[in-house]
């Protein structure tokens, strides 16, 4: 392995148990009976030992929409044109996509970055390019990516991320932009799981039934003709995978290095978090995660499985570009306020439980 | 029926499905995949139907939390002494329970009004006095409280309300605080659905097995005493409710009233809810509220089913006071924003879907 990558990975420790514990008895001391804020409390604790931070915020929040195009739209996977891939970016950065408008209510920061689009921009204020190529190669006739180009684009989406660590950035969100990777993200899915192509394939921004045979066909061919092998994630994620996707493995590796939470957008995001918590084994990656929301995408359940996290929203949603975890954003501010402003019993005067009668000792 | 209840009921119209489907015909025009964005789409539908507006913003937000004691504590069905309900009015009033958390994080405010509370608070600044009397009689020996109580106490809710909508609310959250109200709103649910008591009931702020037990036998008995009858659901309020249901019931039916929408809190704001739809029947009261999150307590699930509502968030909570309410909020003024922030493809020069080849006439 890289030895860049590597040292990314070996920097990830476990999450703080320790901390955990004490950040229970606050909320356990805090005036409302114990548990009752359910998972709203889960998430204080869990932003506690993530962060180790006495009083958890999450004053700077990021979320990284990175964009690609993917040459396995010739095989006519997908209801949009690839035009829309650079479209779409030039949306985001005059702010009126979704993902903007979810951002700014949740004061999130944008960072917009080409991995892979398979057209042009020139000099676009706002966009960061880290474009590794036009466009994947076509994952049905051979590997999307080379390892080294996935290596890159990992690498160039953990360099991002660490920048805005060094800004303040205190959460980081994943978002994605690419015709065609719903494909690409099916296509690891059932790599990584061994799960047949079907079961982890959907209907992507809405194609029809010949469309959908269609996609999962390809993804098919492409698992067949590249011999992939779940034993090696980064192989799997070269011949299957998206720049986009390899750049967002980089920003959840460089997150769970770093101690800094990372909330997990839909399904792209979330085959880049399987393929980065496989990277990373056997570190426990995943301590690092929360998922914004379940997808509509059915490859997404068997995701979150393998993860062992619950989405926090189920809101039937299946744009991706980050509007899930922008979403989810004031469920974790929620959970800081909480753990941080309220009353205990004592400062309130506010009566603890009755006592049952057998514990009432003479 | 009491004629100013009627004049309330009289004023709840049908939303308004003629602007709803302009509304869809709007998303569909918007930068994403149509219906992509799921239940956010809808709420957004659901909110010009409610109002009518043509942009809708929910610029002000109010919960109203209602305090009162409960007569049936006096079974042993609560795991806090009684003494808890005015200890936490005044937690209320200091901003430091967690209704006040999140509220301040939804830029929402807090009306606390005393129903009932067994206390006499004197002045306290910030709170309202609707004080029917000191707390409910103990529905086990007979009514809780009687139809002229209910009634008054729903005319007063509903008077808050209006009187929050002329400042401008835009948007009601309902809110409880009350030792003993678990075991009211399962005796409501129980007497208005015909569901036995046990299926209803839960451990409310976390009673053990024994008060459970005496929970459960308190519920059937005032039931069998009280004779209630569904198809009087004012008469079933009286017997079974309490002070602040009564006044939360009045809340949610001025919403209707007024084409306001209603975030419906947990499992004690829902029976308040359930209540009110049948008091309102036959108007379609139930197409003016969201239920904000599923709540631990059982018979909850039961109150979203009969109407028909799928509760926004899960997050096995079981506090109260409006806390589920407010923690939804964000969710509403996200669908707001991307209703009226995003850009149309044609304003952003995005291409539409692939037209399928077999439409593609010569």
């Amino acid at each position: 392995m890289n030895s860049e990558l590597k040292k990314l990975i070996d920097a990830i420790e476990p999450i703080d148990i320790t901390v955990m514990a004490r950040a229970q008895a606050r909320l356990d001391s805090l005036t409302k009976p114990q548990g009752s804020l359910g998972r709203l409390e889960e998430l204080a604790q869990w932003l506690v030992g993530v962060t180790r931070a006495e009083r958890p915020t999450l004053s700077r929040k990021v979320v990284f929409t990175f964009a690609a195009d993917h040459g396995v739209t010739a095989e006519g996977v997908s209801a949009f044109p690839a035009a829309v891939t650079p479209e779409m970016v030039k949306n985001f950065l005059r702010g009126g996509a979704a993902i903007n408008v979810l951002a700014r209510q949740a004061k999130a920061d944008v960072v917009v970055a080409d991995f892979g689009v398979a057209a042009d921009f020139g000099h676009l204020p706002g966009l960061i390019s880290r474009k590794i190529a036009h466009g994947t190669a076509n994952m049905t006739q051979g590997p999307a990516m080379t390892e080294e180009q996935a290596l890159q684009a990992i690498m160039a989406g953990a360099e991002l991320a660490l920048a805005e660590k060094k800004r303040g950035a205190m959460l980081f969100a994943t978002g994605d932009m690419g015709i065609g990777n719903t494909t690409a993200a099916s296509a690891l899915v059932a790599a990584l799981t061994g799960t047949p192509a079907e079961e982890v394939t959907g209907r992507g921004t809405g194609i029809d039934d010949a469309a959908f045979l269609r996609k999962v066909d390809a993804i098919r061919r492409a698992i067949e003709i590249n011999k992939v092998d779940a034993k090696n994630p980064l192989a799997v994620l070269a011949k299957v995978g998206g720049f986009e996707i390899a750049g967002l493995v980089g920003v959840i590796l460089a997150g769970a290095a770093t101690r800094t939470p990372v909330l997990v957008d839909g399904f792209i995001s979330g085959a880049a978090a399987l393929a980065a918590s496989r990277l990373a084994q056997p570190k426990p990656l995943r301590d690092y995660l929360a998922i914004a929301h379940l997808s509509v995408e059915r490859g997404h359940q068997r995701i979150a499985r393998e993860l062992a996290l619950v989405p926090l929203l189920d809101f039937r949603m299946r744009l991706g570009e980050g509007t899930g975890a922008a979403l989810a954003m004031p469920l974790l501010d929620a959970a800081c306020a909480i753990f941080n402003e309220m009353s205990t019993f004592q400062e309130a005067g506010v009566s603890g439980k009755n006592e049952p009668a057998e514990n009432k000792k003479p």
